[in-house]
């Protein structure tokens, strides 16, 4: 046995509370090496008088790495725990002391795992609906222009060639129009980059967080829009741009006025004054001397953002907050946010921008979820990149599964591209055909998907600015048939629930071909893939008479238990079994 | 190279700042694996533009792994990395995405490793006092008879054997009279066991968390005892029992008269009511009938506990607590916890029960330490039981120390025995050169050494209640040349800063004995252990004319730089180079 790859760890993604009687267990391996995984568990109190025992499930692989799973009952609340793991025909004891050849009678307590106590109040509960939700995610400035009498000075014409400081005059006016396009579409909730008075087209540079940015609307429109998505059975979250202000933010501009006179020369981190800007003379959001980093740690900050998050909530009746530049920011911040925000709202949604392993965020006392750039990194590198085949594929997906709790992963936020990236189409070199694989993987998969706008209708766009193009409002400029492939997907994902919360295990497949399935109650999805140039057949064996193909709209019969599916050149199907 | 070895994990004991321009990093590979392990860092926002490369040093070794160890500054308080590794002549680049071979330019902020902005109030900070301090466990009811006319109902003769329920008469009055024993002896902390009611003689099992148990004495006592230890130099902790109450807790008692109707009905995990004992229909302690279980998340609870924690620190002056079951208490409990004492005293100690891995208590949001059990352990299996060869403790010892950031190492609760274990006497079967070396390490090891009362002069006892037998205060019956030996060591601790906060080192030795260097700034000193029965030469090479006997008392001249050192059977000895 390579006991060396051997890992678990108490309180972590791999032993959590999922719910107050339902502990998760996972243990990593190296990949192959174990033939047998049993958990030994029990009460703390009792481990002398009673054990039981679980066989644990090869959940899935990554590169190097098998993960086996378990969920088991605490008795009384309490767990403790330890695995007999079976290499060649020989049995290992792994406990909190390493491996060992035999759990000691004497030392019992000391060698078992521990989850001490299930806790309601620890358990890190996300919301429902957004186990639900098909994000859509709008940079305002660039998706409609609604009202002609608030455009910016020198406003180009819708169409134009973005760059990093032109404007092109949409505001919340127009999104609300859109509305009814959104409903066409199918999604249910929209993720809006920032709104609050800033002094640039993406409005990263907060100038006032109690005021809408006057080219974007006022607060009543804000309420409005927000009012009408709701009846639409649509959700909304803004952006909280918390880590750093704008420099006409009025609290800085009083700093650059009096210094250390100014009230508010301990929001910040200043450095030396008067104020420099290139390099600047205090911490700022990746040396940009227009974004001049907030002093989170200080209770008079705390106080006034706390307020901002409460506020619009209240106000405006908003259903969460995505959070920019996330990890940049206090921890303790974070856990006091996640309770005021909690309080206004109970099932409001918390998710961060980071674009690494966030697990530090994502054990309940902080966030929901986060936007899952790993998750687009691995569909770059399958789908659009062709640097990864479908065995290397299903291996990133699996690693960044396992980064996570269940519960997280629920309510990952995943996307193939955003307004921080090149679009994915562009990436695929323009080939729709990879796109749609990606788009459907994303629609298919755990998680909540979000769509940035216009990738549904084939917008194409490099790198920032470019992948903030204005959005196309001309249908006859349209891919109409992605848009209709997006619309079929939306509608089956929210038709079936397995597709939305239902379990998901890959099948195995020949052939170079991907597939998995999402199972729920009676329903039983099967999704296949080719994501190649050359057609592909697979045999699958199911149980029944027939399957249905869900998006031809049609029953298949079979003749034998084994059904032989071709795949056309990167051609995508779904089962329903 | 054996990859699945490799272990690294983001804002956890691998990677955490020390203080905000102090970033710690560990890396964990197979033993003997690496010959070389290179550190590339730089700022997020300038990977492309400029990295540094900084060589780790192998800092220790478990059982079946190295840890390489090294500390960077963050440039801008931000830090991004990867590790270089090499084995065989080949290298290896070991990033967030797993081991690649090559860390690509495009990738390369999703490539690197994060710790993404060092925050002051994040950043883990323990009281410095607890550096510097040695502690001594008082059990209250079996320390010292200092008030015949509060002794219990039934007291029994001073000396007696203990029983589960009975008495003896110690209290604070007796402790009171015995702090000048407490400085003859040295050391300069007190843990005390609980002294609120309650109904026991161990008193885990508080009825009023507001009132000392009239057995013990009452409030103004408590007040004189902590003003005349600080008098001199003696800090206070008293234990924090909030896990459960007693049976006849005022609020439980309610509960167990009024049912549902009782206000606190929802201060308690009540299960059925009536309510039944045996087994108990609420949650208990270990299924203790006696001792109900506190809805910690209750608000009203926490505001109950919370101001109980603060009360005693504002009324009494006492420096910290020490928590009772703590893994089973809520973590949020915990984190306001912290708050609450913190800001009732700055440097409050606050220090866990947790015989476990405890890293989810301390990464600076709860306790500064937990009691140091598995500590306990290793010096069982190696100085008591034999269990261990001199490698393989310091093995054992080294994983724990890699369990843990250094500022918790610096004030891990260390002891050899505690009420709730047998006497550590016990367990090396009376033989007291035992006992010596397992002190002798306590004492000269990182973090705060903990005496358990009695220990020093030679006290036996088997496990609870045998562990709890009346103090002994005829020195005619005393172990003086250990008493001696403690007053040495502990003089000699408080003597040289090296042995409280310098660095750690073991020293390669031959011929089955330990050796470790402990230095800060001019000093170093050398400690060796002969945990054998049969007498050990070694050799050690020294830099200097001459090398200092602390035990001894005196200077020895060196005719080669090779020092010859003959250690006896059990022999300690401790040199300053």
């Amino acid at each position: 046995m390579n006991l060396h790859a051997i890992y678990h760890r108490q309180k972590s993604n791999y032993c959590y509370a999922y719910k107050k009687d339902e502990i998760h267990i996972r243990i990593r391996a190296a990949k192959g090496d174990l033939s047998k995984v049993v958990l030994v568990y029990g009460d703390k109190y009792e481990l002398h008088k009673k054990t039981k025992e679980l066989e644990m499930k090869l959940a899935c692989s990554d590169k190097d790495f098998d993960y086996f799973t378990a969920i088991v009952n605490p008795p009384n609340n309490r767990l403790s725990y330890y695995f007999v793991l079976e290499s060649n025909n020989k049995k290992y004891f792994y406990t909190e002391w390493g491996v060992l050849n035999e759990v000691l009678e004497d030392e019992i307590h000391l060698h078992f795992f521990n989850y001490p106590y299930a806790h309601e109040i620890d358990i890190h509960k996300v919301p429902e609906w957004v186990k639900d939700s098909i994000f859509y995610q709008i940079f305002p400035e660039r998706f409609n222009n609604g009202d002609k009498s608030i455009d910016p000075e020198g406003v180009e014409e819708w169409g134009g060639v973005p760059q990093r400081h032109n404007y092109f005059g949409g505001d919340l006016k127009g999104i609300m129009e859109k509305l009814i396009y959104l409903e066409e579409l199918g999604v249910n909730a929209i993720y809006f980059t920032p709104i609050f008075e800033a002094n640039t087209n993406h409005k990263y540079d907060t100038t006032d967080y109690m005021k809408i940015d006057p080219h974007f609307g006022d607060k009543e429109i804000l309420k409005e829009l927000v009012k009408e998505a709701h009846k639409r059975g649509i959700k909304v979250i803004l952006d909280a741009v918390f880590n750093h202000c704008g420099y006409l933010f009025t609290p800085f501009q009083d700093v650059v006025k009096r210094g250390e006179d100014s009230p508010y020369y301990n929001w910040f981190h200043i450095n030396k004054w008067p104020l420099e800007k290139n390099p600047p003379s205090y911490e700022a959001f990746a040396f940009e001397y227009h974004m001049p980093k907030l002093n989170t740690q200080n209770p008079e900050v705390k106080e006034y953002i706390l307020n901002v998050a409460k506020y619009w909530i209240e106000e405006a009746d908003i259903d969460g907050w995505r959070l920019d530049v996330a990890n940049e920011v206090d921890h303790e911040f974070w856990r006091e946010f996640r309770k005021v925000v909690k309080e206004a709202k109970a099932d409001a949604y918390i998710v961060g921008e980071i674009w690494h392993n966030s697990l530090p965020w994502l054990m309940g006392d902080q966030f929901d979820s986060t936007m899952n750039y790993p998750f687009t990194g691995a569909c770059m590198q399958y789908f659009a990149y062709n640097n990864a085949n479908h065995k290397e594929f299903t291996e990133l997906i699996n690693n960044t599964m396992m980064r996570y709790t269940r519960q997280v992963n629920e309510v990952m936020f995943n996307m193939v591209d955003s307004h921080d990236t090149s679009r994915f189409l562009n990436k695929c070199g323009g080939d729709i055909r990879k796109l749609r694989l990606a788009v459907a993987f994303t629609l298919t998969y755990v998680g909540t998907p979000c769509i940035y706008y216009g990738t549904e209708i084939g917008m194409d766009g490099g790198e920032d600015p470019d992948c903030r193009r204005t959005m196309e409002w001309d249908r006859s400029k349209w891919n109409i048939e992605l848009f209709d492939f997006f619309k079929a997907l939306i509608q089956l994902r929210k038709e079936y629930k397995a597709l939305r919360r239902g379990s998901f295990e890959w099948i195995e497949t020949n052939n170079d071909v991907i597939g998995y399935i999402r199972e729920m109650e009676e329903e039983r999805i099967l999704v296949l893939m080719n994501n190649n140039e050359a057609e592909k057949n697979i045999s699958f064996i199911i149980n029944g008479e027939s399957y249905f193909d869900l998006l031809e709209n049609k029953e298949i019969k079979l003749d034998s238990s084994e059904a032989e599916i071709n795949l056309g050149s990167y051609e995508f199907k779904m089962f329903s079994l």
